[in-house]
């Protein structure tokens, strides 16, 4: 990936052919056999859409199928999965998955309508709500359930940051304390500017083949993919039975661990969706990583900090490193691949052998986890 | 498929629905493992992303995974396409593979602005062009080159517009003559409004399963996918060698042969991509159907037509069927099927027994083929 940002002096096309090519170059490929790419809103966004065609144009390769996936906010992920299934169909052998959006040529209100189409239009926007008043329902919510604290999620923020300022690709790497966060701009009562992930431009790429060639292909440390899943909700929060459950998530994790054969105690780490930091304590839940209700109690008690149990986010998350919406998901795999290879320098984790990363779409309408492995 | 058209009264998700309803009830099935759904400008058309998930909702089967997919106006193709690698990739068995677009929503500006970016956004839209003046320059082109006739386009609308009238599912199914093609509204020079395919609103969907899972499930005819290809050329027609020639058919087409073991000499019909009269004429060149250059004589001999050696588009085309974009590709599907079936009734291709659906994004830059065959 790039340094993400607001990148005023690039065009979606140069964002992405930048990490494209560096992701290339990392495997030592000069060709690939079908790429794909995720990316919300090409439409609203940049009014481009066939992004597809037009990605493998720009990086020389027509005519190779370039194909561009959707699910919203979860689309990076669901870009990789569908490079996935296209290697294990025997369809492709080498295949780009990428992701790409360009969020900042666009007015604030146009960005928030942009947004807002991930959720239910007819049902939900047209009475005027917009993402941060969705998370900020489902937070009251896990507050008046569980008793989840505006603290609790305060330090979801805090640890975040405190990770992508380890990060020179984040976005916003300062850090942040709690209070900072608890005394930021109100957004959506009871979510604040400091909970909330940022508007960015930037895009993600990895590189793709079946096991047996990557062996022939290099004699480093080799990342597997041991579970994909995918999984939907309904998209509209009144439809469902438990405000501050995400059960695509759930359903998403049970899948992957059933295809990994292991549980949620057996991460090294997770990279998850934390759009709004309520986000991350509701997904830590559906993950089983915490007992429902607990969520909020992990950045508070160090248990998902870098040196804790299960380091969530070491990356900075989407709250500090940034959240291009259609590239998330694919920089969540990189950072895994990353992890997983030892080469994080001060945000490593320690012994990492195996990462679950998890990207989620709307209010998590749909989600998408993959769990690799260091071979 | 439903009928397609100006669906004022239907919103996206009950026309998506209905048609995702009666592949099902044709298929006998009352649950898919997952489902894929081509859309070519959810943000600018509808004000919705996400559709993967939101039409899995819909319809009742969450937590299936739901991918939308998107190339332009080879969308539906490309989510047939995807739909056949996951079943190929072993991921899911009993798969949806579908598309839809309303495009009636919008004001008339608004829908040319959404569909012109399915081309080059950055060098070819910013300075004014939409979707007729790019094909009027392909038509222009090959008009002086080949001698290509404006009476001869007119029979690709007057052969379609034939075949349409026997489509009780068609938008426009009257009969037109070459004459009133050739007298009808300027609208990009050379092509005039009867030239043109629709704005249409519309949804089409059928049913992929493993053949082994198929044969258990059904006794009457089945139909099976012998070829599956995509190809990309550049986006904008100034970096193409040769403005008349649509390569990433070309390319498609010949690995589709290839995956199929025949040549287009084998084939009973086919469905193809004509959003303008001169497209199908250039597009059944690519095909092999015709040599380079002599696209134009197909509908005037007869060759193209019902009854003639390879009739092109016996559903009546995009001309006379409508085109929802996202629909088109899956639409073109649904018609080799049942014409395979021998289920087309005043429409139908004799001994119809090999058929091939070409699907094609803006002016060429993605291209979907698909070979079908009766079992």
């Amino acid at each position: 990936m790039n340094r993400w940002g607001e990148l005023w002096e690039k065009s979606h096309r140069r964002i992405w052919t930048e990490a494209a090519l560096e992701a290339m170059k990392d495997a030592g490929v000069d060709r690939l056999d079908a790429l794909y790419v995720g990316c919300m809103s090409g439409g609203l966004f940049m009014g481009q859409e066939h992004l597809g065609a037009m990605l493998a144009d720009e990086l020389g390769l027509g005519p190779i199928p370039g194909t561009r996936v959707e699910s919203a906010c979860a689309s990076g992920g669901l870009a990789f999965r569908s490079a996935y299934l296209a290697v294990a169909s025997g369809a492709h052998d080498l295949v780009l998955a990428s992701g790409v959006e360009k969020m900042t040529d666009v007015d604030g209100g146009a960005a928030t309508y942009a947004l807002s189409t991930a959720a239910d239009q007819e049902y939900e926007c047209f009475h005027g709500i917009t993402f941060p008043g969705l998370y900020a329902m489902m937070a009251r919510d896990h507050m008046h359930r569980y008793g989840t604290t505006r603290k609790q999620m305060a330090e979801v923020a805090a640890k975040n940051h405190a990770h992508g300022s380890l990060n020179p690709l984040a976005q916003f790497p300062m850090k942040v304390t709690a209070e900072q966060v608890m005394e930021s701009v109100m957004v959506a009562d009871p979510l604040r500017i400091l909970d909330c992930s940022p508007i960015t431009d930037g895009a993600a790429a990895v590189v793709l083949a079946p096991v047996e060639m990557a062996r022939k292909m290099r004699k480093d440390t080799l990342v597997k993919v041991v579970a994909s899943s995918h999984a939907t909700d309904s998209i509209a929060l009144h439809d469902r039975a438990d405000l501050s459950w995400i059960g695509s998530t759930a359903k998403a994790a049970e899948l992957a661990y059933q295809q990994a054969g292991i549980g949620p105690n057996d991460l090294s780490f997770c990279e998850v969706h934390d759009c709004f930091t309520i986000a991350e304590i509701m997904v830590i839940e559906a993950l089983g990583l915490m007992d429902r209700g607990k969520g909020g109690t992990a950045a508070e008690s160090g248990f998902s900090a870098l040196g804790g149990k299960i380091p969530v986010n070491p990356s900075g998350g989407l709250k500090s490193k940034g959240h291009p919406v259609g590239a998330t998901g694919v920089a969540q795999i990189r950072e895994a691949v990353l992890q997983l290879r030892g080469q994080c320098g001060d945000r490593q984790v320690k012994n990492a052998r195996r990462g679950l990363t998890q990207n989620m779409g709307g209010t998590g309408a749909s989600s998408v986890i993959h769990i690799l492995e260091r071979m």
